[in-house]
């Protein structure tokens, strides 16, 4: 057991964050202007001379492993997502590293067909157009994702998809190009087998985008939103399909395992984030004689805030060592845990940040409300916690199944 | 004792509950269309005709005790407070009994001039003009309420106020005529002696509403949002004082039990109606072969929500009956009390509510995160809970005090 | 409403501080030492002084609600049970208003014939025996109560006794005289009315005390222990059914609500003696320069304990009130809420109040640790509180249930 | 980074398993029997047998690093000790892995003269004496060590000691011969280096073993209870000294750091013992028309609990990689760290197992009770966690101070 970083992690880590304290930090400001005053549901402008830089500096699609990325680890890339989640809204996406693109890229490049890859994967990696992935539906519980509804009927050589999604994020931005959409394709297989994943180009006709979608007064302009989409007698030629037809599930467990040490991971740099302002603002505030640091409670708040940190960090640490090792597969619990166990903690944490800011905290004046929003929403996004516990515990549970006499 | 409701609370409470039913639930809707497409920072036209009908129903101003109102004691008008509670955005403000208007109106009536009543008082009762609250200040703690540094310097006939403040709820809105301002107007008094309240007109030369402020992403502009405000060689006369010199905090104590008591209860009812969202969400969607109202967390949930609500309520109409038996003077760990459990309590129950809804929860598709982030932002609002904690602990403690031998 | 004590409750109320701080107080070292060396699961003697000084004070049997005893309402007197909860081992069994006596008194008042109240009540209310309520059972388990299982089965003018049961409490006690046994009468029966209470003598033929059973190492010896059963052929007559065959259950819900109440205010008492421990405790000790009563987190320890206190209380009264006027059925809710509420609140202050008091606080040098058992305990006792959440949940749900259409 | 246990500790992990699989489990009841039945303060004899075998099979003194034990680093060591922890009265002991020996064994094989180590040390690593180690007072704050008050004054070559110690762990055990004493040596030094430990023969005249205290009821007689014991005068050579004097305190460092890793690894063994208890107990009862095990919140609980268990062990393990890396001076947020995450969360899983358990769980047929007695315990010995947390946040506060200007 050894709990040092390898050489290429510490390498890499070095560099980001020379790249985080010269160009990112020093660009927040700006970037929460234009987004503010610019074009609604676009990326503001900085971001591309910051994602040039990234280039430069081999920073750039970080991500994704095997012969199309940089070919790190799920544990190489770990400590990164971390220091990109330190600036959630405009670290990833100058480093081509945001969600959903990422997960969409690592499908792509895993299942993708040639002409697939050429079509979409290229210009994805290039940050010449962005994806988003249509999975949560309005009219069915998301928390059993057998629920899900959205028809996809084979008609000759094309599939007729209807149905409405909605919480696609990224697909307001209008260099959306792509949607990977969950539907189902035959509901006679069994369970498991009835979905799949199949490549909807945004311009298609019967494709319309109704909305954007709101977090806690959030529309998230700046990395295009959440969609609501409808679809109606949408048709894409069969050869748009991901995989087989019946794959869905399998293929969405696929890019689950990395896409969930991702968020985790950044979850955990926003919480790095919300208590070093934390403890830089009960620094600077004074009250009952002295600064605010000197109050028990807020010491109290210090200190748990480090213990989870430091708990969360090394549980998605295991887990994406588990996976790189034995396989998404045998690290289902983990991959479950870490769902369970960081969102939650996160927003424990973000929560007594703001509290220790008074009313700026939940204000447009410091970055807390926006991340708190986001850790919230996490717990709910890709099925609530509880069927997450649910399922865990199960699997707990049968371990110790009563032998029958 | 007592739990009965006495013959006139049973009455207004009869009457309000027809008036929601008919009028207050059936318009939410459009008030949420007209504050989404109306003019910025204006209330919603159709209150106006609920404001109407309210006269006529006998439910305007009832949150107004002595002559001046209904007449109502604290623990007569808390049950009411606690009904319009479920409508948070649309029903205070079409009876009248909205804050920040609500707390001035009563400190005009209780220590006004009868120049201040005539001039201020009477268009603010009859809904004509709107008025804000100015407390907090960007630069202080405002855990600790001495700490506050805008200056009102007398000179001749007029106080000069100089200073910043911000979340001052209300003032966006056009209507909004007049402020009242907390300010210091002695620096050498003894510290609780050193402010004082001042009427100042929103249109006073030197009044410069720089922005509004917004509360997890929300500008609540349908209430007139949460302005900063500059003032900068602010002149109003002397007679705008409110009471005397060095009465600031001695008033603000008066306006504050009261305030209390309509913010926990009206968090009540909106916790009374997150649960009753929760209920009826949990059985329309199924999951795992039933409805969600058959999973066992989900029952826990709903269980540990109805308890605390019944545990928060008891502990305000308690607060409320204290304050009108004995004075909020000896109410005084009560109304602490209250301030500390129940916007906790309820921001609890309103997380749970909005778990249970899933992605809908979080979205502007249902009240709840909005609801959410009122009751957050009260947990810090008007001194954050720790504060309050501290000083009931204190109070608690010196009870106890060893004696000296 | 009214928060204010009537007369009646205001001057017992008195009297019972007076006879806690003369006698109560000033007697807990010896009734500790006494129950350390006297004979296993005794009553020390030091409570035949007390008890007669309670006769003669007028606070024998205030429980007892009727002609039976001194006729107060369960809001009348669930203040003073309270009281009596701050020396729980002494102060009940002092004024003969200790559980499980107190319910199989009111049982007999309630339901028995004339013969069982000659015969068992009357000595029981002159506190000459004791007598215990036998319940639980080790093989079934009793979330779920219907699962009960000791058979009693018509033999003539006899019931026939057999099964197990456990936690008995006060059997152990040698002069406790009298059993009052749930068990299964009529398996054929529909499911709530299968079970039956009735009277076993302890030196009925059969009946084995196996062994005390302990709760967290202690034996609670002073009040007879725990006593695990074995009924083996015991034979009673039919005329020691308490009302008729298949009423167990509707008994067992009558007997229930003042139980509760007496259980919560006890509970309540508990929590006042640990805060007022702690608070003494805190300016004692000295640490980093100061007593442990300016420490930050010890004062949010003291805020949340008092504001728990009060929310539980109220809670606990609310429910009493119910049940005095419109019936325990109807107050259903209140009596699952407290049983949920009071415990938990109750064990969380006792917890921190141990904190305090480091090593003691766990010791036999403080009664906190055997408090914080109790608390414990009753989280378990008579139904886990998950089964009370659950049904109260049910109930609440019920309400929403949607319309069929 | 690599989560994967090295040869050394496999095997070592293998042959501990096989050895409670064989051995340990087996002998559990009869060792509680003699625990019962057997002469107070003294370790049953079953496990004599058990050490036999276990130095047969090599797993004696597995605890200790360097020359006199198996050298195993601390990394090595934690997932043995979790091991043992799994039964937690009867694995240490038999291994000679048991505390508060393994601290005073490293401690004089750490700090030692030669003929201390002869005389104390050589008869400790063969098991045929024990030892305690007093620290704790009655009469002081324990959260502040330099409190401590017991006087050591130098007279010619003897140090006279006076003072009271209790919670003296395993002092009661006839077997234990030789004390460790914390006391001050130099009240005018340095406030921590006026601190000095020190041997005393438990049989040194003045030394006078008052009681065994008691933990919830618990005398935990089975390891040598926890005395109180008085110091009179009690004349020691200064040969006797550990290390110089005014060493007290950075002595205690140097064991504190493994000992809080065999603790915290123990307690996570107690945790999975305690789950997995839970898991068969759920199969095993039926309620509501199925096994517990089908019930939400129980499942909540399952997932809850193996979630945190994971995120202490990989936090104890990471503390014991960077005690064998960068040594103790440097782990001390991370020593802090499982002080404070560890003994809450076993705690928490404790009480939901227990609870699981019905009234099983708080009594003497389960040891799930006794061994949430130990967890609680821990909160407070050796510091009681507000001290850690304060100390870790005032640590961390320190990183982000203003710069001056």
């Amino acid at each position: 057991m050894d709990f040092a970083l390898d050489d290429t992690t510490t390498r890499l880590r070095g560099q980001l964050l020379d790249f985080m304290a010269e160009r990112v930090y020093p660009a927040e400001t700006l970037f929460e202007e234009q987004a503010r005053t610019g074009e609604p549901w676009t990326t503001p402008s900085v971001v591309e001379r910051l994602a040039a830089d990234a280039r430069r500096r081999g920073l750039w699609n970080i991500f994704l492993p095997g012969e199309h990325g940089a070919g790190l680890t799920n544990l190489q890339y770990a400590p990164l997502a971390e220091i990109t989640g330190r600036s959630p809204s405009l670290a990833p996406v100058a480093l081509n590293c945001a969600a959903p693109d990422t997960g969409n890229m690592e499908l792509l490049a895993q299942f993708g067909t040639e002409e697939q890859r050429t079509r979409w994967l290229e210009p994805l990696l290039d940050g010449r157009i962005r994806s988003a992935f249509a999975m949560t539906e309005p009219d069915v519980a998301s928390s059993d994702a057998t629920n899900i509804a959205t028809r996809m009927e084979r008609d000759g050589d094309e599939y007729v998809i209807n149905g409405r999604k909605w919480f696609v994020t990224g697909a307001m931005n209008p260099r959306c190009e792509i949607l990977v959409v969950l539907g189902r394709t035959d509901p006679q297989a069994p369970r498991h087998r009835q979905h799949s994943q199949i490549l909807v180009p945004r311009d298609t006709p019967g494709v319309t985008i109704r909305r954007g979608m709101r977090t806690f007064g959030y529309d998230d302009g700046d990395h295009g939103g959440h969609a609501e989409i409808d679809f109606v007698d949408v048709r894409v030629p069969v050869g748009n399909l991901i995989g087989a037809a019946g794959d869905g599930f399998a293929i969405a467990q696929a890019r689950l395992g990395p896409g969930r040490v991702h968020h985790c991971m950044r979850l955990i740099g926003m919480a790095e984030r919300a208590l070093e302002l934390m403890c830089r603002r009960v620094w600077s505030r004074q009250a009952f004689g002295g600064p605010l640091a000197d109050q028990g409670v807020i010491q109290d708040w210090v200190a748990e805030s480090r213990v989870r940190i430091e708990q969360c960090r090394l549980l998605v640490l295991k887990a994406a060592w588990l996976m790189d090792t034995v396989g998404n597969q045998q690290a289902h619990t983990e991959i479950q845990a870490i769902k369970i166990a960081v969102p939650q903690a996160v927003e424990w944490i973000v929560d007594k940040a703001i509290q220790a800011h008074g009313a700026a905290g939940v204000s447009q004046d410091s970055p807390l409300a926006r991340i708190w929003a986001r850790a919230r929403t996490i717990r709910l996004a890709d099925g609530p916690d509880e069927v997450h516990r649910r399922s865990l515990a199960r699997r707990e549970l049968r371990r110790h199944l009563p032998v029958p006499s």
